[in-house]
């Protein structure tokens, strides 16, 4: 997490008032249950919801108290005595600081989810947008990068826009692996706090009880996190990777908007480059690795060790404040990416006419010829073209075996780019109707 | 995958048997789809059905054919003709490779995580069983490696329980992630083939059909599939160290089930070693790496590459079958694991007493001591008995300060274990009831 | 490791025969030393060499053993005993079980490398080859994908020389890195065997005695050797990615070599794949994957735990026999590589002169332009190229600023390509004369 | 990298500050080079060193310039012109930003390993000055976690000092890979900037220059570089590992050294917890975690893409920073570890005399006892021990079989520590006198 890669609203998820704030929540949560139980008295539990409630919670004074005691939760309720007064001692009874730092980490990955979900929805509103705008826009499906047969770049956008749905879906999943609430005490074993109290504090936050933990939340949670945000990641790589190939020299069909003012290069005024993309690649990197030290954090030794601690406070911001970055930089480009149909075009009728040959192939064996043979008249006719320069029909309409099998009328036919769109109507029900 | 970490269900599921098999009842379903549709006759589709679901592949012959043609497809589709004859005219009519490879590989997948679900079941219910058993067995809590408060290790175990049973629904989630068919043909747009082929397909192995793919299924899917199984992999992990902590020669209070005609060193002969979860351990590192190049798969150029072929060989393969093999060696090992209950509580009453100090720092705060206090009357008699080997409640009777502030019984009542796992029925009936 | 990305050498390095013919091969060595110490009878050694050096080990007949035993060097001991006969209780004095297991991975992993030596001098003798036949072989370069300055292919070649050549000297390293030999006993203090045995069997192996072990050879080492073979795939994956740039149908100034026979899909006949290369790019991903749990097999418990086993059990093949198909395939691609110079050309003509943008700026700027003004001039006329397919050099001809700052036959002088390649020789002496 | 687990002069590296100013010094260090080619007058090279030596870059404004132009380095020239005046315009010519921005991150990358260098220096020290410390300190080695054979304390840390030694010399190495110099124009093909001028920049700046860059420096070698820091980081996760097992209350051999304010935990005043080591386990993680997009920056397009700049613009301050804390952290754990030997020997002890029985097999086979039957006799009087707390000698005295084989006084013998410890000089010679 670096401020280049990152955006106000999340980074705030991630600052020390955020964070304080949640700590005295759910400390405030717990009391007004412990009150409820008689445990502590109601006056005590108001006061500190009026007290903590109105205070500033003072980052240097705690970061100061911290020095002394090496304690961070210490740290934090020694100053909210200091605000509170008295009252404060009735704070924190019966619970453990994991109990604090870990429904708090929650609530700051159910936070940053919700971030992370809205930027994905302005993703796919993007992707559908631009979808429908291309959805007859013809040009040529690659594989391998070779030219394969026609598309439309709507298509293109279309499986985008399902694998970014399918992304929404494993990040609200991923929402509700982490949107859990411990106040179970030491070791978990809610010896010294009633159970009622962490379904109090989970149902405030909207959280769920951690059904069983140990002082710490299972990390497994937090390891399915992240994994699935590497997993977003990675679709974003892919898409990014698509648009910088699609805006290569040779390629050109489409292009990152480029603003007046932009330089692409010190030394090149011509070029324009994916940069944006490229960046996308990059950050995408980063997010993905994320995912083996989380999934290293799940084997902590008994009911917990704090080797966790570390890799969160990293992580925990780098990989929600990066790929809230990279979705946003994502939809920035779908939404204004310049799209160049007549190059799009140009580039299918490079060799003229072969794209077709699947479909002239499957009417020679249609008609009676055997798949090997039929493979031999396509490909002899078809080195012609990639070799000579030929039109692939002129050369299909000479070769007699060919003529012989296929009349001409029926060939020429074979030749319509209508042939290749016309299940796009059905793609795009299956893709935007159920969503 | 490597025979010594290999089961034979999960090895036949990636057998070139297996695979030739799959290829053929999609090749032949298409051509009851094909058939339905009236593209090819219906004798076609049943003589396909006849001869092909009667034949044994030569396996020997495909690998001949592919070495001439270097095309594995197309080699065995030679083969299925050489078998079915004149009507293999009609095989993979408007299709392409990746439609039979890719819908084949999600079946074995599909098939995997079967076996892999049936494997947690088995250790879902190994620990149900040892975590009733020991619902009450006392031992000591430990974060950081050091004592802690007292649980039980019935209540260790359901925490496992609670954790296989989250990667039980992960596993769940990632099967239905690959649970796809497609059979769109080149670039994915159905040009030479209808929607309702794969529909058929689909329906008749078990899938749902993919809603837009790109000649191939989007690796998205995959990526996902593999970082969970890299997720239950570290949930391996934990337990296994678990038990390698409880093994220890100092801690020493469970044990690997040891069979008689085994030797655990060739120059120790009393040392009886923790090897299964250590292995476990291993295999739990080899099942975590794999979850990155599935995700480095994600980004395919355009409307597929095949960079992610040989990965799959590979990890499709090796993930599950070692995970597979690491289920079931975790499972044997809950089942046949020697605990020791007396050294549980010899353990637990090393430093006597100590365990308590957090029920006497609370009882303290909760008679009027304020928190800081309360905590340095705790610390400097819990350092007498960390120094110097005293008894807890001894010096605690002895400490005039404490006395004032707490009656002796009430004291005393601190010092009872029963505190420590009263709510143990109600984690048991949080973790077990739901289930 | 599978058959299909596997090369018999490589294979033979891991074979259950090498690996015992190696452990043999350590114990008898041992006896030596041990015989010349007079620790045991020097017709002991002798009779062991003698026989055990005749013998064909029963793999079959170690495997029953250790299914009995579990433990596979005992199993091993026990056989050798049953061909050495009496004097096999001279075996293995003093020696624990890692003496034998991890000095014998040393031993394959230093062959291993031997080979992966072997395909890199390969794989740098095709560069160097390809590089000089293509020294003056105009192409464009290009940053971010677009088309930037002039350089030579053979620089591209030159480039890959230079890479592997440092590939080739990580390799060494990482051979020395686990070129050593513990013979330390149970816990490596030597206490059960002199450490002159240790440095007998080094220096009979070809290895340095480990400086001090704990029963196992530190894994750091190990874990320097993965990572840097997870470097030299990333490396493969560069100089593999190139190529499927260059074959791309828009590029297409390179191929990799397509023999008559194969077929390049089973649908579209005229389409040639970079297989070859698209391969080695999924191949680069698994070797670099193993770098991840080598790393992690470091921090062993105390003086050894066992977890390292498994995963090396499976990367030691997985990792050398993979890097070795990679290494050995990139060669050939390269060594077979079809270049198209004609399209190199035509390809950097595309934008008519715009490629000397920068040589245009530069001079400008000589001749006292200010660089901002400097760059507008190039800009505003590149634009005209860019957006209507105008010729660079008429247009700045005709830009009365320019014509202000630079004369005609200057200008002129501007678009000579020769000017891109006068250091070419200077690259080439400084990448190729070292080595 | 976050301010917790950061040190001042390893962040000053990576300031912005400490970037502009390398900035300017390879830019001004051309100037020299191309005025002493006379390709710009002397006057301007002095005057810029004049002026933008002297000068405070301004940050804010330099960002401001970002903002409009999107590009760093032309907004840094933008900067250094409004300083340095007209001569400016003689600044960066021929060069691309990729010469800057890449010899400075190199620049940046050895600077930083020069502090890793010294901090390892410092750990190195630690390790030695305690190792001689503890030489003769007997403590119980462990494998698999269960008790083996004697050695020494000062043997393990023998054992971490070769380790790091290892390390340093893999950082030696590292340093070694990035310490290069691009000042190659374009494309890396020296068309607009001669070779002699990259020469001189180099030589300033304590680098060699590239032998080929293609506009960017080949980045294998940061790839190479990050994989070392990965391995260094998992060697100081070893011994952190070490530490947390002796520190665990069953062992409680070793422990960090406990601050007197400083507080365990919120609850459980007893506990000292190592939190530094576990800490120091999370960071390995992260470090290690980076050289996996670290390997897939390798694979830039063509001449460079842009992908490898947001990963490296986090990875190189975050790789750097946390492994410079973590070897300081683990440098101070060292220096003031608190060391208990009588818990050693207790814990060494509590089998009463077992540890000996590799021994006592030995010289039963030496006593011409078959290997199998020795076994066999160690086997069952151990287990007496092991089950019923019986000690180990008094047990074989007994035993008549032993008897016949072994004399009493030879038997004692056995049980000598002192025999474990014979070759402690040996090892010590091996690991210190080299270094």
């Amino acid at each position: 997490m670096i401020p280049r890669y990152s955006r106000p609203e999340m980074v705030d998820v991630w600052s020390q008032e955020t964070k304080f704030r949640i700590w005295f929540e759910i400390e405030a949560h717990a009391c007004d249950a412990l009150a409820e139980l008689g445990v502590i008295p109601k006056s005590a539990a108001e006061a500190i919801w009026a007290k903590g409630g109105a205070a500033t919670f003072d980052i240097e004074r705690i970061d100061e108290i911290e020095r002394e005691t090496k304690h961070d939760v210490i740290a934090f309720l020694t100053h909210l005595a200091e605000i509170v007064g008295p009252d404060a001692r009735f704070v924190h009874q019966g619970m453990t600081s994991s109990d604090v730092l870990d429904t708090c980490f929650n609530v700051q990955l159910v936070r940053a989810t919700d971030i992370l979900l809205a930027d994905t929805d302005r993703l796919l509103a993007a992707l559908k947008t631009r979808a429908f705008e291309h959805k007859d826009t013809i040009t040529i499906g690659r594989s391998h990068g070779i030219h394969a047969e026609p598309t439309t770049f709507g298509v293109k956008l279309a499986l985008a826009y399902a694998e970014f749905e399918r992304c929404r879906q494993r990040l609200v999943a991923a929402r509700e692996e982490v949107a859990t609430c411990a106040i179970s005490g030491a070791v978990g074993t809610f010896a010294n706090i009633d159970p009622s109290v962490e379904e109090h504090v989970a149902k405030a936050l909207g959280l769920k009880p951690e059904p069983v933990s140990t002082q710490v939340i299972p990390r497994d949670r937090h390891a399915m996190f992240f994994a699935t945000l590497g997993v977003v990641a990675s679709s974003i790589e892919r898409l990014a990777t698509e648009i910088r190939h699609l805006q290569r020299t040779e390629v050109l069909e489409a292009e990152e908007y480029f603003s007046p003012g932009q330089k692409g290069s010190s030394a090149m005024p011509h070029k324009r480059n994916p940069v944006l993309t490229e960046n996308l690649t990059g950050l995408a990197r980063m997010v993905r690795s994320y995912a083996m030290p989380a999934m290293e954090n799940v084997a902590l030794w008994h009911e917990r060790d704090i080797s966790h601690s570390s890799v969160e406070r990293m992580i925990g911001p780098d990989a929600t404040v990066t790929l809230d970055f990279a979705l946003a930089r994502l939809a920035g480009v779908v939404e204004k990416l310049v799209v160049y149909p007549e190059r799009m075009m140009a580039n299918l009728e490079r060799f003229k006419g072969l794209v077709h040959s699947q479909r002239v192939l499957l009417a020679l064996t249609q008609a009676g010829v055997s798949r090997e043979d039929a493979y031999k008249l396509v490909q002899r006719n078809a080195m012609k073209v990639w070799e000579e320069g030929a039109d692939f029909m002129t050369e299909l309409l000479a070769d007699a075996d060919v003529a012989l099998a296929l009349p001409e009328a029926e060939l020429r036919e074979k030749f319509d780019l209508g042939y290749h769109t016309k299940h796009v109507d059905t793609i795009f029900r299956r893709v935007f109707d159920a969503c």
